[in-house]
């Protein structure tokens, strides 16, 4: 007898077939006794339909009265699909009414295409509710302060679902997907992978920033910011299983610090074999230099991720970072031609044969030692560390791309992940 | 340098190479130096797409709530296209914003499904005007009170257009559609059919409603009642032809009673062979005799056309009614069951295979003898006339179908409407 946020993706709502089981379960948890408010992703392939047309209407050039456009059209995949799953549930027998963003309203800045929420009215839904109605929002959109739709960016129905669930207290979002959870590490790189049943909000920020793309990062932000419950959760399961048993399942995101206290140290393992390594040798050792390299990368639109500077030898440094593979050669050149002139830097050396291994878990924190382990485990492997790079909860090492399933297999296994926790 | 309002039909924006003929043809009224509101349909295909993925999901039982939804469903077609022709007009180098109803606003009933316009909000789209954008706003749909999406039923953005060109007094509304205007008869009928260059809003209205189905008739009736000069013409002419040529191209549905004084008596000739004559023979000739046989039919959601009831003979009258081919039989046993018993009616009979010719002419107003003429010219036929319905401006005749291509060619001649007028 909660009130409860439901949010599907895009495969999930993919067919009639597949609207009608996601109506079902939706049915399952209202005649439960619950307030339910669904956010559904547009039908797969819709958005990409409709970005396709646009394509091939547009002109090179593209500014802000073309990214408005963008997000009018690309928003109305949303508003189908919300306006089906509506039609699916009153067909069940259950109320239901479907709202655009604009209705509810769900306020955000003007950044067409990648817009952030502000705020979301919730007396509209909360009536509903009290009316015994399943309320279905649009995912992925809002409405600025003119007037004009506004889209999230890709994923945004995950932070729309997160959003609405802080805006009205909700006990609980949870984001059925097609997994059925967060795993201690990819289970295709390591059959002994682990879903875990909880994980915390900082964990998970960082497990899916390096690469477990199960929510979008922004929703994991939001999350935290209003400790909102989230759990993921698999919408492949069948509809009619226990109501119990489902809201157990999948993995919740957690915030409360004292209720992992008993947690492993470790919680997972992370890999990104996207990015490549750079590296500028000879430069003279003064101020600014980090600037001076860092600078024109970024004036690029290249994103940089791992940065380490060596210590200096004859007022000389070298100085290394990590960038996204399709970035590498776009990166090489400009250095070679606008900064290596000006720095008087002896060389530029580059590996697009890397990738980055990291363990992840919050009980970094409070434990030494955590980092020697995994340098000492992959020196028994004979794995060569080319770079390091740490935080308060995660240490991440860049290694030859050839050994990381060893890499990620060694340290899943040497940190226990593959045993339940207590 | 007026304000025009054009409007293009789903065939017209049926694909992304015709929406840049669409956008090129504005363009060039853009840049002749006119302020230019566009009122795109949905891609031709789209709303129907649409609504058989929700009946797919719908169950039989269907309410306002349904409506409602299937309206928010359905309107995502019309602000997709609005979207893309911005884009479109944008890629042209013409600066274009897009408006779905509820931003500008145009307010409607709460008729789901088939709402009716009651007023629009033309603030914003005057200011996008002055600052120099064509303004692209969604047609077939508005937003009621409650700020819920409604639409129009189909055809409605036809009366969007002339909606929002009453409300913003433009100079003009220009509906493209797949035919280049209004004819004085089908010319799949009579090879020497003419396109009218004026026709009279009352005669566009019996036009319309007896099967030249050019226009949606509520558009008309709108045009009508605030005076807003309507042309029908063909989006399948160049874009590029000169625009004093294209400008005078089509057919103008007119409003001013002296402007037509010297036009011929007899406008066109319309013909429709989708209904079915129903008689109930023998009925008593007393008071009440009407409502009892129509109310029942009308009961029943059949919409009735010609009525005639002859004089009559002995304390007994016939009765006889045109419904839809499509109701014939619904009504006849409705008669047979219900009507029949308590009237004490003789016999029911009834004939689908008959057709309903009929002349239009705003002139007949001041002229005697038009009647008398088409009924002469019929006899010379050997066409016998089963019925015979009229108005002010209008004379029908319900005749066997299979004369049906003959009264129109005879009728059409007799008029002299194979030739141009003065």
């Amino acid at each position: 007898m909660a009130l409860i946020v439901h949010k599907y993706g895009g495969t999930s709502m993919g067919s009639t077939e597949r609207i009608k089981n996601v109506a079902k379960r939706v049915a399952k948890w209202a005649r439960a006794g619950h307030q339910m408010v669904v956010v559904p992703s547009a039908m797969s392939g819709e958005t990409n339909r409709l970005l396709g047309l646009a394509k091939e209407l547009a002109s090179s050039k593209t500014d802000a009265s073309h990214d408005r456009e963008l997000d009018m059209l690309a928003s109305t995949g949303e508003q189908a699909s919300s306006a089906l799953l509506a039609i699916a549930l009153q067909a069940e027998g259950v109320p239901s009414v479907s709202y655009a963003g604009w209705q509810v309203s769900v306020h955000t800045d003007s950044a067409f295409t990648k817009a952030r929420i502000e705020s979301i009215d919730d007396a509209r839904v909360r009536a509903d509710l009290a009316a015994g109605k399943v309320v279905v929002i649009t995912g992925f959109q809002g409405v600025d302060d003119a007037g004009n739709i506004t889209t999230l960016g890709r994923g945004g129905s995950d932070t729309s679902a997160v959003a609405i669930a802080a805006a009205m207290k909700a006990a609980e979002c949870l984001i059925y997907t097609d997994v059925d959870g967060v795993y201690t590490t990819d289970p295709r790189v390591e059959p002994d992978a682990r879903r875990l049943q909880t994980v915390s909000f900082e964990e998970m920020l960082e497990m899916a920033s390096l690469g477990s793309k199960v929510l979008q990062i922004r929703s994991v932000e939001f999350a935290g910011k209003y400790k909102v419950p989230l759990r993921v959760l698999s919408s492949f399961t069948p509809w009619d299983i226990d109501i119990n048993e489902e809201a157990k399942s999948g993995t919740l995101i957690t915030f409360e610090e004292d209720e992992n206290m008993e947690q492993a140290v470790v919680s997972g393992i992370a890999f990104n074999r996207d990015e490549a390594k750079i590296s500028v040798l000879g430069v003279p050792d003064r101020p600014g230099i980090a600037y001076h390299i860092l600078g024109a990368v970024a004036d690029a639109n290249i994103e940089v991720d791992v940065i380490i500077q060596n210590l200096s030898k004859d007022g000389k440094t070298d100085f290394s970072f990590t960038v996204n593979r399709n970035d590498y050669a776009k990166a090489t050149d400009l250095l070679k031609a606008k900064v290596m002139p000006t720095l008087g830097a002896a060389e530029i050396v580059g590996d697009t044969k890397i990738c980055k291994v990291s363990i992840v878990g919050i009980g970094m924190r409070s434990h030494v030692g955590v980092a020697s382990k995994m340098f000492r485990v992959l020196s028994e492997e004979g794995i060569n560390i080319q770079m390091i790079s740490t935080s308060e909860i995660k240490t991440s090492v860049v290694i030859d791309e050839k050994y990381m399933e060893l890499a990620v297999r060694s340290l899943h296994k040497a940190f226990d992940l593959d045993q339940p926790t207590a």
